[in-house]
């Protein structure tokens, strides 16, 4: 050892979570795993630490950029992956003989861009996929939008909209239009809408794309389409008239929009935005986003949409799958916003003072009994000031304190102070646990 | 993209989590959770990466040389952690004054070592600890037992028996045979008891060591004591006298298996065992280590003990501390010996069968319902033979399958389907749920 410090420090765009942070991720991340698992999604995980062949090319050249990569002690390329996409497509390549379809997983896990830091945006955040893979079933598109819907209310949103749209309604309009090859440089144009206006989406449209006004006239009239789903779903059928591909999307989308009705889905909880183009490259058929409608600022929480092929680099077996991540980073911070983050720092509820160090053995007995009728709690390690104590669970965020000394034992008694309501009662020990239960339930 | 496939493959000595092992895993890290957070310990999480000079020359030469290690974008020399510990020990010295003491943190991650892979041996692997720091209480001592005891017993494992030191017994003696300088040798050489039988080790004591017989002898009689904990104590207690903190070390014992007995534990779950010499350089107090009783071959499954000073690399405070960690994938590895992993790949228990497409919204919708009901539940996508969906159901390791075609939505029933007994029954929509809450208890 030398006696020279080291400086305790993490790296630049890493950070430490402590309690409070943690504790708000684990309970998203409790409330993600049982919602997947509700609906049959089955939990997978892979390694941090691939071949860097299998993650170099995936993304864009920022994300290879990004790739933390070295040689390992066997000269091996390797990198930390960067999505959990990349390595879901390899591990399907590798696993789906085995495994069978469709096949439904979800994943929670780490990933690691060497991106500029930026407020809030980090080195190491966690992603939350869910996908359902071997199947172009309408049924299991229809399905994702329920499982993020559950989402939502699972965490405790009441005012969210998922907002739908289908690949091939703007894909149809295009081609109707005649100007399919141009769709890049039209969606990037109409991605500005909300920002720069129509007049001047059209103006980008025409003078940097090259399509003519009443092309771009006919592509911003469709992403404004109004009213509710059924009224735009029927406008567009209209549009697309004769368009195959276009008015399969009619029908998907209506389907979908029938089903969560008959699924007791609230109509205001879903909309159709014929506007939305996310992930061009990579989407082909239904497209997800999710706002919450206090906070549309922070962008959409929950995104996915279907693909065609999942591993079409790594194997020749057609692998179509729709899915979706959960934003938990981002709903984090949404959550610290709307202050639906509790500010205690620790899980027990129940704070157990010592108050006679020779009756350690009876405070270890009462923390167990709590325990064993559900009640998490911890014991203070010593005999310490009372007052002491208080600070210390008064800190922690404990919502009760328990105290007895030799007196108390005696009459069989415990003195329970409610540190929210400032209240305090004498309990007897018998009922101490239903006492408490009531007391917490308020 | 090229036409070329790239070998989906992991790296060597690492490996994907299929769903099996998978919910095993997520079933035991619930578990771990749930005790922790009972107890009053918080979760945290540290980064994968850290500056290398953070964690290198804190294990031993072996493990900076299985360090990944590299440098990255902004060619600082960075490595991914090998344990829980180091990054702990660098989380306290940078945020002890805001956490405040005692500080009880929990910690579940990955961690990663270039070892030689070998069976049932990974380069990345889960490491689940628990620690109390900033108190030398014995108190602490005594729950990090109950934690342990606690934790196995919500495994469902019954049979198992917490082995327990204290490091100051048999320096003590050492103390008192003169022999202290050479402890590290003497308990190398006592190690091996188990194996080489008593005189070979006096043999290596004398030869190698340089103690004399007597001497030697002299801690084998005291590593070989027999009886009742209360008995080794007392007489451990005479071979001590005079040496104040080896006698010191007798009555925490004591307070420990005293305050057990009071807080309900079996006796026969602690065993005091003064030959266990763990982690002779860093543990300074209490020791645990934890053996299954019908599986002693794969040691033990939870250990730790009692340090001085946690962060003293880091930090001038001095952070007394004691904690233990669960040795999950070894447990993993005894769950699949002994039986105890469920073979099922989904982690609903119900299957919702789709025998007419038409009524997707009402398949959809029964899911739902049965979800509220707490009946995780996965519906097929597609209307294919039903053979075919029964076959998939069987393989995933569902225990019902329920069937609605447009007869049963007539007359309001569903068929239910018992995949482990065979039977089959008719039940009114409206009792499907508490029907199934029957079977599945079953």
């Amino acid at each position: 050892m030398s006696n020279q410090l080291i400086k305790p420090q993490t790296l630049k765009g890493f950070r430490d979570s402590l309690p409070e942070l943690m504790m708000a991720r684990e309970h998203l991340m409790e409330i993600a795993r049982k919602v997947y698992r509700s609906y049959g999604y089955s939990p997978i995980d892979t390694p941090a630490l691939e071949y860097s062949e299998i993650l170099l090319g995936k993304g864009s050249d920022e994300t290879d950029k990004q790739l933390f990569r070295f040689q390992d002690q066997g000269d091996r390329d390797v990198a930390m992956r960067f999505d959990l996409t990349v390595p879901f497509a390899r591990f399907a390549a590798q696993h789906i003989g085995k495994l069978g379809t469709p096949f439904k997983r979800y994943h929670i896990g780490s990933v690691w861009r060497a991106e500029k830091p930026q407020k809030g945006r980090y080195r190491e955040f966690i992603q939350c996929d869910f996908d359902t893979i071997g199947t172009d079933a309408n049924a299991s598109d229809i399905e994702t939008l329920l499982v993020i819907h559950d989402l939502m209310e699972a965490i405790g949103f009441n005012k969210f909209a998922i907002r739908i749209n289908h690949r091939q309604l703007l894909n149809g309009l295009l081609e109707k239009l005649g100007v399919l090859e141009h769709s890049v440089g039209i969606l990037r144009a109409l991605d500005k809408l909300l920002k720069i206006g129509r007049e001047k989406v059209i103006a980008e449209m025409v003078d940097a794309v090259g399509i003519t006004p009443e092309q771009a006239a006919g592509v911003l009239d469709f992403a404004q389409l109004e009213g509710s789903s059924e009224e735009i779903l029927a406008q567009v059928e209209e549009l697309l008239d004769g368009n195959e591909p276009g008015l399969l999307g009619v029908s998907k989308l209506r389907e979908l929009f029938e089903s969560c009705r008959t699924a007791g889905i609230a109509d205001e909880r879903i909309v159709l935005d014929v506007s939305i183009a996310r992930g061009l490259d990579y989407y082909t058929g239904t497209i997800y986003e999710t706002f919450l409608t206090d906070l549309p600022g922070i962008g959409s929480v929950c995104s996915g949409g279907r693909y065609d092929n999942l591993a079409g680099l790594f194997t020749k077996e057609k692998l179509p799958g729709v899915g979706a991540s959960l934003g938990l980073d981002r709903l984090l911070a949404a959550m610290e916003e709307l202050g639906l983050i509790d500010t205690a720092t620790t899980p027990a509820q129940v704070f157990i003072a010592m108050f006679d160090q020779e009756r350690l053995g009876d405070y270890l007995k009462v923390g167990r009994e709590l325990r064993a009728a559900g009640i998490a709690n911890e014991v203070y390690p010593q005999a310490r000031k009372v007052q002491k104590q208080f600070q210390y669970a008064n800190r922690k965020g404990f919502r009760a304190v328990v105290i007895a000394g030799s007196d108390e034992f005696e009459k069989g008694v415990w003195t329970v102070k409610d540190l929210e309501k400032g209240e305090q009662a004498e309990v007897p020990a018998a009922e101490l646990h239903s006492y408490l239960h009531r007391l917490l339930s308020n």
